[in-house]
């Protein structure tokens, strides 16, 4: 959104690596107090080792104080939290440990359609059998809990289904689930006895202040017993995702709820699971726990929490406003997150002329728009989407002036491929 | 061993996540002019983003330079180079494409004995099985091609075996392969069409001037027809272990040869590999691709790197004399890597103690050695050891004042536990 990086992280991350900078007036003192305290917890004061101890004890103790304010005190214990190196490395491990080779049915593991092609991706990578389970358009892409039942009945007829994922915010679709949703899912999920993962990566980017994100895992805390106490979740959060984006430090968390111990064993001490890069973990720590009111960390944070929560829900109207102008062009809600998955109507001509070349009809779509205006954009069916029906996934991150011309040219090709193939 | 991290290396990484560095002079200019050099090559002159180019593009083509003059020549293509956040992550990885879960047997990994425990676990999450196999003591732990085929062999009755694990300079037993052992290596894993799985991490830690690393890659490309271009082959090379021993960043990488393309695919796309931060990246860029001769960083570079190897050949040679002295220890010659392996008698008495505890021997020898002095060392038989002997694993990295006073305490605690148990 043209708003660079958040400078104050990235003045600790280089006191920390950089001691010599810890005394030089070219950083800023807050920054240089920060990595003081953050060296003072690293082994021989370096960043240099492995620094068990700040990856499993640390961060994640501060973690769950944080877990603990976002979710209006539903305790957290730290040693529910484990640090990774990104969800998409993650994913895999966890899944894994619900597939069991010796079983006669295979693992199922349910995933939204439309969703990120990563869960479906994870799921085959472990061993398991990715069910999709279709989102409801006509409600702005909530959960629909009786479509979820319907996958799931129908899937246990070649496997044994053992967990559901929920993406909230979703993506691409921008919608944030409501309290009410997220209770029918829980329902659900202890009815079942599915384990909710819970995709809850795009968090920080919930930007309508009447629709704010809820963690699952507080939502199941105000539930109260049995199900507080029952229904099992892995949530994940992303460094790339937060509000700081920086995806190349590949760092974040999982909390796990209502876990057997003997599950917990392997997150603890397998080596073979990605942790981390010790900056990474630094900076992630600094969201989690910034320093007090007054102080300019924590001031430059919140300025840059709140501008970029105000481009994107400026970015979404202005998707709204231009989309729902343009005929044969619709896009519901969006809530949060970080994209909009408009769904445009295609002519039948159009349809048979992409059987005719052998492709997906948005993917025959997607292409005609590259070459006409040099853009590039997502075909829905990279996600997935209700069947006859064809999306295109567009970012909501760029400058809103970038955005708007995207949505011009969007709109106005759009209009001309209706005429062409009318 | 006291060294600190390389200041140099540091700088680079601080300048790359701080531009505003860029132009201070608290940090010298050559780290700067670098950190310039780094920047151009990203997204948006930026680390923050995913820098997909940089991971599979940029950084593998400089590290297949680096490997072509390791290799005395032998060529390396940039695409079987594949970036990734260490060994401990990525060795599930590449055994589990070796799993094929619909056969009838499982596959097996032969893992050497004494050697990383990470090889052993992470055949069995993989889904594979490890099958040991001894290494030879009594020739300093070479790797003995008749007790393979006979590993091979007993194996055959439960699994197919598919890959065979050798650690070049071997870990923990301090043995460097001559290259005579190593073509016999590459003709059985020819012969038994296994792929070579050759964990080399410890390649920079060589320190023996008549006994040099030579990398699998470069010995199988001098053997020439057939077996250079049809003996699979996967090396690992690691930051931590590298001169640099920077393990908290987090970065390695693979190098891959004779696969058949597909196998590449999931190598260059999967999302879920796990990849390096990209300050791990640039400091592995940094150590693969240095400045030219006469620059400052080239400079401390090398200085850092003979006086490592210098350090390690020195407390190499105080491990030897020390032990070498001490009726009931036998320590083999050591050449290379972070470790020794030393022999220790356990007289029968004490293993009868061991047993009446439930304790391995060697694991009551160390325990009696905690609580008598303090000291903490690797009980053998973490890393296996020969049935019927005992070791202890001692590292050689603390300063030579530090590991003096190690290796006495070792053998004068070790003559009154004989004493004690005669």
């Amino acid at each position: 959104m043209g708003r660079g990086p958040l400078a104050v992280l990235r003045q600790v991350a280089a006191a920390c690596a950089c001691p010599e900078l810890l005394s030089s007036p070219a950083l800023p003192e807050a920054a240089r107090h920060r990595a003081r305290r953050v060296l003072r917890e690293m082994d021989a004061g370096n960043i240099g080792g492995y620094n068990h101890e700040h990856r499993a004890l640390g961060v994640p103790t501060r973690v769950a104080r944080f877990l603990e304010r976002r979710d209006g005190g539903v305790p957290c214990n730290p040693g529910n939290v484990v640090l990774c190196s990104g969800t998409a490395s993650i994913l895999p491990f966890v899944m894994s440990l619900l597939v069991d080779e010796t079983a006669a049915q295979p693992t199922g593991v349910l995933v939204p359609v439309p969703g990120p092609p990563l869960h479906g991706a994870a799921a085959r990578l472990a061993g398991a059998v990715a069910v999709p389970y279709p989102l409801a358009e006509e409600r702005g892409w909530a959960v629909d809990g009786d479509a979820v039942r319907r996958a799931l009945g129908r899937a246990r007829a070649r496997c044994l289904p053992k967990a559901l994922c929920v993406v909230n915010p979703g993506d691409p679709t921008g919608h944030v689930l409501s309290r009410q949703s997220m209770e029918d899912i829980i329902r659900l999920a202890g009815e079942e006895n599915v384990l909710l993962l819970a995709d809850e990566v795009q968090q920080e980017r919930a930007f309508l202040p009447d629709r704010p994100f809820l963690s699952f895992k507080r939502v199941l805390g105000e539930m109260g017993a049995p199900l507080a106490s029952t229904v099992q979740l892995v949530s994940f959060y992303s460094l790339s995702k937060s509000v700081a984006g920086e995806s190349g430090f590949r760092a974040g968390f999982l909390e796990l709820v209502n876990m057997e111990e003997g599950v917990m064993v392997p997150f603890q001490l397998a080596q073979s699971i990605p942790r981390p890069c010790v900056l990474g973990r630094i900076l992630l720590d600094l969201l989690m726990d910034p320093p007090e009111d007054g102080d300019p960390i924590q001031q430059a944070l919140q300025e840059h929490t709140q501008g970029l929560r105000r481009d994107l829900a400026h970015n979404a109207r202005l998707v709204q406003e231009v989309l729902g102008r343009a005929p044969g062009i619709r896009c519901r809600p969006l809530h949060g997150g970080a994209r909009a998955f408009p769904r445009i109507q295609l002519p039948p001509r159009a349809l048979r002329q992409a059987r005719a070349l052998g492709l997906e009809p948005d993917v025959f779509f997607c292409q005609e728009l590259l070459e006409a205006t040099g853009m590039v954009l997502a075909p829905g069916s990279e996600f997935g989407q209700p069947e006859g029906t064809h999306h295109v996934g567009l970012s909501l991150l760029p400058p809103a002036e970038t955005l708007e011309r995207v949505l011009l040219t969007l709109t106005s090709f759009h209009a001309a491929f209706l005429r062409r193939f009318s």
